[in-house]
């Protein structure tokens, strides 16, 4: 028989990495409640016409499909019928791609219910379709936060300073926090009277950290810019990594478009309120060059890289502002600005960089071990007895040798045995051995319990 | 354009919701880490071959299957391909039906990994192509726990025993737990010599809650079961309901199979535990007419029945033991049990019964209310003051009047707000306001953190 194997992509995870994902889910989780976001939760499918259209052509092919539930090919000819015909045909829902376009759906379809602006965290799977590789997988957690429903810039600093809050809580010093004006982007197309080649600038950009500047720029040169608008752009992209040098030879550049120019305006709104309230552990850099791949991103964009002593160069977490999401359902001024902690990273940057703090696989204080049948109700009575005291307890549920009953709580890291056999039944007493120490003693019910507690409390994740 | 909508048979949850959800599911959680059992967490999607042929014909139908990524009718010649053959060509996984065949999976596959007995919980989401109705949804959350690798019954009176204590931390009083052998029904089937209608009588008997006890004797008959047999089945049925009482009649009716009398003794060997240490919240009752739709089970099922003032008729929690789940993916002599709560059930229980604690729907204390633009910074720098002192704290990002800035707060269920404005401003203090009793005053920033500290720490859910 064929051992049974995973899809492709995907993972299962043992109490050991729950643990330690809950751990940072939970600071996630506080940080957001602490900034004001409540939690919603959304099906692990949509209809398909609620997710298709919305993440550009390479997004798209990225969604899984499913296939309708009895009879899907009711009605359908197959001798008769287009390919591309037929997938629209048979599907009718699709998993989440991300947490953004369901939530844009659910201010809509519940724009009476809840107040704006809507403040909302939602941390779920999501499911893309793409290339396994080290820290990307086909089914993987976000994070998100969003607010919708208010175009105040106020929001763009809290979102700064959310990430830095859950960066100090994680423990991980020296994240560069890097932001741009998607705004710029369309200026710079504005400036230099190109703004129908704004998808091509924006997807080579993107590119910028996965392959080198020079290919890039052959890239742009072969889809239309000429060498003067490449070199320009190249050189303010320059000029914004020192934003507070730069400042005024910035808003030149963006002088003769009013996009532009406010757009510097925002950037300079946001450092403003950094250069007197420093960041505790990150830092915030200004980058023309960052883009962003999803379309539908129309103003500040942010993205994080890890700390430089980290051998991951992905972000670990994103986000931005959209200002026409929920118009593609229906309800229109409803600006909106998010963003989402991408899990899987920050687990590999806070193990690669040994920040978790000291994890057991087991929630387990005590095993109960069996001296044989005659025990077995005496068993489950003092496991009873413990767990009404707030012990985690649990019986060895077959008599078989001592030593591999031991075994079973050394490997399951449980931390102390009871032995409970004839001598100690005629003493109406319990024998506890700390399997760390080796210390072994008999003991009353009531003296058990205070050992145990004392145990149990000590902190460990 | 079209208000979105969502598939048939899913949900959003808001706020609200899923704290009430949480408390359940916490209380559970707690309960099997009390009961030694660890997290583990498996993929929402497995491959086809892993799901299909475990859940019986019924099942099958109703698991959602997920279209191979990228192009997916490739090499296939839609007009020389079977309608029966597209289906397993163009699809290679599916969505999880249960938590149970995954879990087979996942010990037959980390075999050498784990510790055995292995006692796991999983708390995730299974989908359905159900028909969607009341607590029936086809997105729903299950709360499992299973030990593997052992054949002692002490597990099933330890299962009983986490039923139990989970209903008394709900305080859900009156629970029904059914439990019954599903070896009791090979009995019958053998001492009647019709084993080879076995799932029929399984089937029928499952449907002796959803349909008359006289449509199930007719179909019985049609079924080729004799008069005799069905009088003789209806009259052990009835025996069983009061096990302390029938003993002897149930033992002599099950003698002359070996199988049978096994699984009396079992029954006997539970009762008699319990017959000493009583149930704290439940009802423990023997059924033999409990038969359980799927077919993995072979020894010891449980139901759980809500409390008779409850008008929900359904199970709420059920389980069993099955011998040879992990030998179908080549793993022999691994007999497990598990049970598993139905969170949409408990919800509803508990909601009809008013059991759920009192709730808000925010989790935020604070709201600092935005006096116009010139405070912005202010307005940020006090709202990261009182995180930065663990008070859940958020500012109005626009400057609209104050009325509909008291509204939000009102509307979010946010307690206390604070008025921070010119005159504030030069007092350096703030104005705080709680909602709940309109009462306002001036305090300096200390003041504040121990007035709104005070307020967070009250017990909600």
């Amino acid at each position: 028989m064929k051992k049974p194997i995973l899809p492709k992509g995907t993972r299962d995870f043992n109490s050991k990495e729950l643990n330690k994902r809950n751990y940072i889910i939970n600071i996630i989780k506080d940080n957001f409640s602490k900034f004001g976001f409540n939690p919603i939760e959304t099906p692990s499918f949509e209809r398909s016409e609620t997710l298709l259209g919305k993440y550009g052509s390479e997004g798209e092919k990225l969604i899984f499909r499913i296939l309708k539930s009895g009879n899907f090919l009711k009605g359908i000819d197959l001798k008769d019928i287009e390919y591309s015909d037929l997938t629209s045909s048979i599907i009718d829902k699709a998993l989440r791609y991300d947490l953004t376009v369901p939530l844009a759906r659910y201010v809509v379809q519940n724009q009476n219910n809840i107040s704006i602006p809507f403040k909302r965290y939602q941390i779920q799977n999501v499911w893309r379709a793409d290339r396994p590789q080290k820290g990307r997988y086909r089914e993987f957690i976000q994070c998100d936060a969003d607010v919708i429903g208010s175009r105040s810039l106020m929001q763009e600093i809290d979102f700064i300073c959310l990430f830095d809050s859950v960066f100090k809580d994680l423990k991980i010093d020296g994240c560069k926090i890097k932001i741009n004006s998607r705004k710029l982007l369309v200026a710079i197309c504005d400036i230099n009277n190109c703004i129908d080649k704004f998808e091509i600038l924006t997807n080579q950009l993107d590119k910028l950290d996965k392959i080198e500047t020079n290919v890039v720029k052959k890239n742009l040169l072969n889809s239309g810019f000429n060498n003067e608008i490449i070199n320009s752009l190249f050189n303010v992209i320059e000029l914004s990594k020192n934003f507070d040098k730069n400042i005024n030879q910035l808003k030149s550049y963006f002088k003769s478009s009013k996009i532009g120019s406010e757009a510097i305006s925002d950037i300079e709104y946001i450092f403003n309120y950094f250069s007197k309230n420093k960041l505790v552990k990150s830092k915030l850099i200004f980058d023309i060059s960052l883009a962003r791949g999803i379309d539908y991103y129309t103003g500040i964009i942010f993205e994080v890289l890890p700390p430089r002593k980290s051998k991951l160069y992905t972000s670990i977490a994103g986000g931005g502002r959209y200002d026409n999401l929920t118009e593609i359902f229906g309800l229109k001024n409803m600006s909106g600005i998010g963003i989402s902690f991408g899990l899987d990273r920050l687990y590999l940057v806070i193990e690669e960089l040994n920040l978790f703090p000291p994890t057991s696989s087991s929630s387990v204080t005590v095993l109960i071990l069996n001296f044989g049948s005659s025990f077995s109700y005496d068993l489950i009575e003092i496991t009873s007895f413990l767990r009404s005291n707030k012990i985690n307890a649990e019986f060895y549920p077959d008599s078989i040798s001592l030593k591999k009953q031991l075994n079973y709580a050394n490997k399951s890291d449980i931390p102390y045995v009871i032995f409970y056999g004839e001598e100690e039944k005629e003493k109406n007493s319990l024998n506890l051995k700390d399997m760390k120490t080796g210390k072994q003693g008999i003991f009353d019910k009531k003296e058990i319990i205070k050992i145990l507690k004392k145990n149990s409390s000590e902190t460990e994740i």
